[in-house]
């Protein structure tokens, strides 16, 4: 049995409690440009911390939608998001899409999201609707959402089928058949140091660093350190409460810079305990996916 | 107001339906001698990847027990749990006790348990009922619970306080106070080589490396990689699917060892694509607790 629901923006608005979330929306390639610097990664964006932020997003819970639309599937296990904008970067050339597992669809800040910080969402941003998956990587967070599909498996959409995943280091990514490497979803634990800027001068003595930090879907940040001699030392960054737990969290601290050339690196912990891995070397991948090795700033304290 | 409703072991069994649930109990300082071997850790266990198993529990969910017990209160968030057993670690000497974000315990996987593996609880394990938190660490899975109170803060007892924190490496564990560093729940990403030991001595040519890989509460294992050099290139491992969602999981792959001193190396990718970090230098903390470096074994193959 197939059952349709249709809905108008207006319909949407008018049979539904609005919610109001604020989530941090992160590409899966963010920080990329650290593992091209261990190895090309042709074709791909060099992508830096920046690919990234974080707002508040207003419309509607996926949840009471797919209420109202029956849901009780037994064999649903996810759901998949449809737009209309045809992508000539997928094989064959299609529409964007992805999915998201029903549970997640399911819980209640998954969003079909008109306004962002308030405003109308523009179109750039995916209006006059959008999904938001907060926690999840950007790319299911689908921009002009059409459709809307529970079904027993991820879609087959190429972006979710064979884009963004995580291929091994030795796989090539023009051989790599859908279902290959590992489907990413929720975001890894991730750092970045904000100020200052890798490659600039800054003056001698006491220095502010800066930056953000992100756990992604189910956890928070719940402690970050910040070295200014290669990560013998540490000391622990002022962090701010995330403002939602979806959202990235902004820290600060104040190192002391001795004259010359320094490395300011930083490290983030999550509520398990967990932290990250120190170098990009261990975790290049051909796609350039996931780079969650310590940030790195060198500087030249004067 | 307070309520209160007592239950023999009798009640428990005959009110509420039972549920059974795999589950992975792994102690927050697993691994530490990894640590210790960076730097002393005085007065804890020198634990190897042995403080962790794997068994299947049987009792009731702790959320229908809470539900009988009208838990409604908005400001409630935590449930703690008390055992009888005086500890005379705990400052001052105190019955052992813990507890767990309400949200968890009303997950229905945590369970008040009286079978292990089909039999009764035995009484070193906790009979005869125990509590069991699949996911966090050993310690919220109390053992010979008598009392679960609902409460709107984590529970004062010095095993939740002060014991079971994640302190900052240049900490004084003697002197931390209540509340100091990161409270342990949900266990973090974590692997181990089962075989070959390290220090022993193999036979060269095809040799198989097993492990175990473990993600905690809310996400499992995607990937395990093996590597023979050093991690400069890494083969990835036959990766069991997990028996639930908080179970282990085990992982084998065959690696060719030429003869001389080799270095296994492995690490597990969870399903966001965080990875273990490489050192356990960078993790070294003043218990001991929460070692996800890489686990290596230095072996010879004659």
């Amino acid at each position: 049995m197939r059952r349709q629901l249709d809905l108008s923006l207006p319909d949407l608005k008018a049979r539904y409690r609005h919610r109001t979330e604020t989530a941090t929306l992160q590409c899966a390639g963010n920080r990329r440009a650290g593992l091209m610097a261990v190895r090309d990664i042709p074709g791909e964006d060099p992508w830096g911390p920046a690919a990234t932020s974080t707002a508040e997003w207003t419309g509607v819970s996926l949840a009471d939608v797919l209420a109202d639309a029956g849901v009780d599937d037994r064999t649903a296990a996810h759901v998949a998001f449809a737009a209309p904008d045809v992508s000539q970067l997928a094989h064959p050339a299609q529409p964007f899409g992805g999915s998201v597992p029903l549970a997640k669809a399911l819980a209640g800040e998954v969003l079909l999201a008109w306004e962002m910080n308030g405003a109308l969402l523009p179109r750039v941003h995916g209006g006059p609707v959008r999904v938001v998956v907060p926690g999840y990587i950007g790319a299911r967070s689908v921009k002009w959402v059409q459709q809307v599909t529970v079904a027993p498996r991820p879609s087959d959409n190429w972006f979710q089928a064979v884009a963004y995943r995580l291929l091994p280091p030795d796989a090539d990514p023009d051989q790599t058949e859908p279902g290959d490497g590992l489907s990413l979803g929720s975001v890894a634990l991730n750092s970045e140091i904000i100020t200052p800027h890798d490659g600039t001068t800054v003056t001698a003595g006491p220095t502010q660093v800066t930056g953000y930090a992100f756990a992604g879907d189910d956890r928070t940040v719940a402690r970050v350190d910040v070295s200014s001699d290669g990560g013998r030392s540490w000391v622990q960054a002022d962090l701010d409460s995330p403002a939602s737990p979806w959202s990235w969290q902004h820290w600060r601290t104040t190192v002391d810079l001795s004259a010359g050339p320094v490395e300011i690196t930083a490290r983030a912990w999550d509520t398990t305990g967990a932290s990250q891995p120190e170098s990009p070397a261990a975790l290049w991948n051909p796609k350039g996916y996931v780079n969650t090795s310590w940030p790195r700033a060198h500087v030249v304290a004067r």
